[in-house]
């Protein structure tokens, strides 16, 4: 049965590192001593060790230990017989391609269908779409394919950002690059306010957090979801 | 010999399409009677006819005629046979993708440095650096390769942004994500404000407008540029 945890982000303005997500964290986590770090998305290009380090500091708060999948000689059964399974953010694109590189994309996907408890944050949360293609990051990298873990049956866009109507900033906004998205993709697409995450248990797909999220379909006019929607049948 | 307009955006804000470049295109396509237009990245996913027709308005200003490349039988003969070119903005990936099925990435990139003029908007002037890999765009659709034209010997980031140092807002800044690009590229990337271009004359390539522009090397701290300067010792 799935048990996960998609947040929009790791860490809210002023806030420290997952400190918002700690009382769900222990609960999520409640039966691991220990939980497996996937810091392939290397934000701003720190290494592996780094983030593992900062990954390791958060959860040590609600006594988790942390080691990062690049700590094991063999990523796939590091995955196999994790307790619980953490993915950073980062670079989607960087994600990604590590993910295929490894060879882990599958056996990730299947361990955590099968029941390992998964949190993703940021670039850890888009990958749990179908695919990876409304993420905001920068193609800094070519991946095999653009398709993800498909835990949820439909795409993520983290940090969502409403259009400021006071910008004289003439590039797209948020909602029109979705749009855009739509033109040639009928995969809903659920933009996830900082602050808010999904709940996934089993089949049932709750939003929490105290904001709301906009849901984009294709051809339809977007819709605010208020917290607590259970979105178990959108696809 | 290269002539080549290269600009962040085709529209300032509160004004029309393509209105503030007017006075440097007359002078530009100044042996044009026609242009060729690509429409392939397809703003907020608007038609290639919408899109050509919204072209030909603006250029109508200034007595040249345009002709869409998809109204064309074969796109590498319209390309070799165009008086001048015109690449409009919209996705890069898509962009990308369509230039890439059809076929016609190399004799566009082989013609417009041959010689014929060429203006890029947005979209169409990512595709003038070594890789698309700096566009702000979202991967919409795979394409088959992040290479492009390479009509520059460095890459772009058009609409370039800075940071706003009043926001909430957790998401990566500009620089933190050609930060990211820089982990794994050395190609040096150049922030290209909203009203700035370059000017590329044979192998001379200038900043223009009243803005400067933020240039970014691999392992350095950025520089801001003046507008006039000499870029072409750039790579």
């Amino acid at each position: 049965m799935k048990n996960i945890i998609i947040a929009s982000t790791s860490t809210l303005h002023e806030g420290s590192y997952l400190e918002y997500l700690l009382p769900t964290l222990q609960i999520h986590f409640k039966n691991c001593k220990s939980i497996l770090f996937i810091p392939y998305a290397r934000p701003g290009g720190i290494s592996h060790d780094e983030y593992t380090a900062k990954a390791a500091q958060a959860f040590s708060k609600i006594n988790i230990t942390v080691k990062g999948i690049h700590e094991f000689e063999n990523a796939e059964d590091a995955i196999k017989n994790a307790e619980g399974i953490f993915t950073g953010g980062g670079n989607t694109f960087l994600l990604v391609t590590k993910l295929y590189y490894h060879n882990v994309m599958q056996i990730l996907s299947e361990t955590v269908k099968n029941g390992t408890p998964y949190l993703g944050t940021s670039a850890g949360s888009n990958i749990c779409g179908l695919s990876m293609q409304t993420t905001n990051d920068m193609p800094i990298i070519y991946p095999p394919s653009f398709q993800t873990l498909g835990l949820i049956p439909f795409n993520l866009n983290p940090h969502y950002l409403d259009a400021d109507l006071q910008s004289k900033h003439m590039g797209e906004t948020r909602e029109t690059r979705i749009k855009e998205f739509h033109a040639f993709n009928s995969i809903p697409v659920l933009g996830l306010r900082e602050g808010s995450w999904l709940e996934v248990n089993g089949d049932k797909i709750t939003l929490k957090g105290n904001l709301k999220a906009r849901l984009f379909l294709q051809n339809q006019t977007p819709q605010e979801l208020e917290t607590e929607s259970d979105l178990s049948n959108l696809k």
